[in-house]
């Protein structure tokens, strides 16, 4: 039997060897302290060698209730019991319309159609297909550009990357992507929607917080401001919940709260509480309607992936509304978004390393002043060394960033606290 | 209790109201027979009243076993006591790192990492963006153009339907598409490699049967020279097997039969034997080592999705790779589709209305003279027929399409044959 450490770099070593790891520089890689995970129980995961470590991070924002939930397994197991997969490529499948007609009744979108994929770029990219052809299937010409917020970030695929701004070097595919506008802000999104109104095909906004741009905040107000400039210009709003949707800013979905109803939701990420790839775009009746015409014509929407409405993932994904509703789960994020913020306050407080502490929901960012220090992976190394305190964190740039479980106790955001604060003193003691 | 009929026909009602279904007119979708399915068992799917039919088109050519293995559904209940998903953002987990050792083993790429999605389309987006960086990353700029053959279908996110051709009405995306060369079949796509040797970002290339195109089958011969093209014009060759990869064609991919191993492959749909959606991007390791460098750099690959290399779809796969081997199930589908070959010959026999009859491995086409019959919704008639004699076959275009199981029997290839016959009579004679 090998020591714990010994075993444990040896399956990084057979990890690096095999698996490109996504937003990683494999370079360095190793030398970031890794976890393989081997199992997960709660808000907790546990390594190849079983050591514990509060994921801190949701696994990307994607964990809702927590890793090996029963009733999630459950409900996988019944419906394996059934059926895995069947196509929707002409025929249908009772979880999925069990699925679309629950979220029917929750999702921020008038009467909506339910388009499902699989990555959250995917429910993106068929966000903004849907948008541009309901001009052509009405007769109009010549509306292809979209308007998008800068910093904004939609996914990795050439539609959702045109879209996305120009963070994490994306530039380098300019020759690639197609032409977008700009607005700075919310209130500057709408005046750019306003001057453009007669050549957009749509527009796309993060509602509330732009998170992969490190946890960015806006106000709802300015929310409404887009939409009611998309409404004055009959342009399209396409809103984009991937991180935002199920519960992770305390209000079901980021729209609710700003009392906004776009024409397109997309969602993704926490829709099977983290459990199993599965993305929708959620599409009011009325634009969808712009789609009917005749059989093979080319009013139909070609756009479809194999596994769209997979039933495994569907069943995961009611089971796991139906959880969010009778656990209440947003009360318990409400309070813990507030404690949270004021943990926040407490890391900034006599820190001057500090330069900005920003969240939303159990959305949240500790920004440091890496210029200041001249160490540009200052933040990164801050997450390393919460690692050896049992605490998965991850670095956006100059912030290090948390975004605990929705079902996360006073104590488990009391320790993500506690371990950010000590691994920024541990890591400038050098 | 209803009659069966009525129950159907208000699941097909809950159906449309909530759920838009991919490459699907919805104005005709009740009119075309659809099933909603309930269950499966083998190579049949059972839909909401309980009445079976022959899944003959694999749940568009995703499931390989059959419908509920024990096998796979003991892998998945298994993997789930353990845990679901963890980010591979960063991080690594062991289910996936054992799946990746399983694949490098047998995909046709030289010592691969592999990069995993859930789309199929997102594995093509991967492959697209790490042979266009690949360049810069060496410090080579200006090579911004792809080759992609003419009637190729590599997915519908932007980049994939960039690089795909004008089917299925998508030119009405041009203005947001990347302009591309192409090659009416594989040796002009050799010649237009050479004679775009220096501008070339990638090539991308279908093996052997572009699927989505009607069953298109092509030479191995051509596919060496497209090959050798590249090889030449030191351009990266990525081959798109999600279709074609885990055994439809006889062989695990079908760049096996053709004795050609490309710097990248795209895989997806078979990979989880139809269960969940999961795909990867299998880079050779000298074309992954370039991305190396320092951390944060512009360097890396920052494109992830939030389930890359997801826990349950790794277990899956994996128990379907090992099932894949256990079972011998190559040398089945050799034998069948041998016997699917010489049914279809059959049904061309005497039957002017059949044009042409194309097959490669368990993918097969029976393309109908709609023109002279001057019926455009011929074929679709012909599957909608095929639902009341309880098997499920799939129209593109003017073609019949099915894509059998690979562990289908004798018997039901036979049968499958016997009704494609029959429902062309039957249609025929109005």
């Amino acid at each position: 039997m090998l020591p714990d450490n010994e075993r444990h770099h040896q399956w990084v070593a057979r990890d690096e060897e095999v698996v490109w790891h996504g937003f990683t520089q494999m370079a360095t890689f190793a030398a970031n302290s890794p976890l393989v995970v081997h199992r997960g129980e709660g808000r907790y995961v546990f390594d190849t060698e079983d050591r514990r470590y509060l994921d801190a991070i949701s696994s990307l924002w994607v964990v809702t209730l927590g890793h090996c939930v029963p009733e999630l397994n459950d409900a996988l197991t019944r419906q394996a019991s059934r059926i895995a997969h069947s196509t929707l490529l002409g025929n249908g499948c009772d979880a999925t319309v069990l699925l679309a007609e629950a979220l029917a009744e929750v999702v921020p979108v008038d009467r909506p159609r339910f388009l499902f994929a699989s990555d959250g770029a995917s429910a993106v990219e068929q966000a903004l297909k849907i948008a541009y052809q309901s001009w052509r299937n009405r007769g109009v010409t010549g509306r292809t550009l979209f308007a998008a917020l800068e910093g904004a970030y939609h996914g990795d695929t050439f539609g959702a990357l045109s879209v996305g701004d120009s963070g994490f070097y994306s530039e380098a595919f300019a020759p690639l992507k197609f032409p977008v506008v700009r607005g700075r802000n919310y209130s500057d999104l709408a005046r750019v929607v306003s001057e453009n109104a007669d050549r957009l095909a749509g527009v796309i906004v993060e509602p509330l917080v732009q998170a992969a741009a490190g946890m960015a905040c806006h106000e709802s107000s300015g929310l409404l401001e887009v939409a009611a400039a998309c409404r004055a210009a009959s342009v399209p709003l396409i809103v984009d919940e991937v991180a935002t949707g199920f519960g992770r800013t305390g209000s079901l979905f980021a729209c609710n709260e700003a009392g906004v109803r776009p024409d397109i939701a997309c969602l993704g990420k926490a829709m099977t509480g983290g459990y199993l790839p599965m993305s929708a775009t959620a599409v009011t009746s009325s634009l969808a309607d712009t789609f009917l015409g005749p059989d093979l014509s080319a009013q139909t929407l070609y756009h479809g992936h194999s596994f769209s409405g997979n039933a495994l993932c569907a069943a995961v994904a009611l089971r796991h509304l139906d959880l969010l509703s009778e656990w209440n789960v947003l009360a318990n994020v409400k309070e813990r978004s507030v404690q949270l913020a004021e943990g926040l306050d407490r890391i900034a407080r006599g820190r001057p390393v500090v330069s900005e502490v920003r969240s939303k929901g159990l959305f949240a960012a500790v920004e440091l002043d890496t210029a200041a220090v001249g160490d540009p992976l200052l933040a990164r190394k801050v997450c390393s060394r919460a690692v050896e305190h049992g605490v998965v964190l991850r670095s956006i740039g100059p912030a290090v960033t948390t975004v605990p479980m929705l079902t996360s106790t006073y104590d488990e955001i009391d320790r993500i606290v506690w371990t950010i604060a000590e691994c920024i003193d541990e890591v400038g003691r050098g």
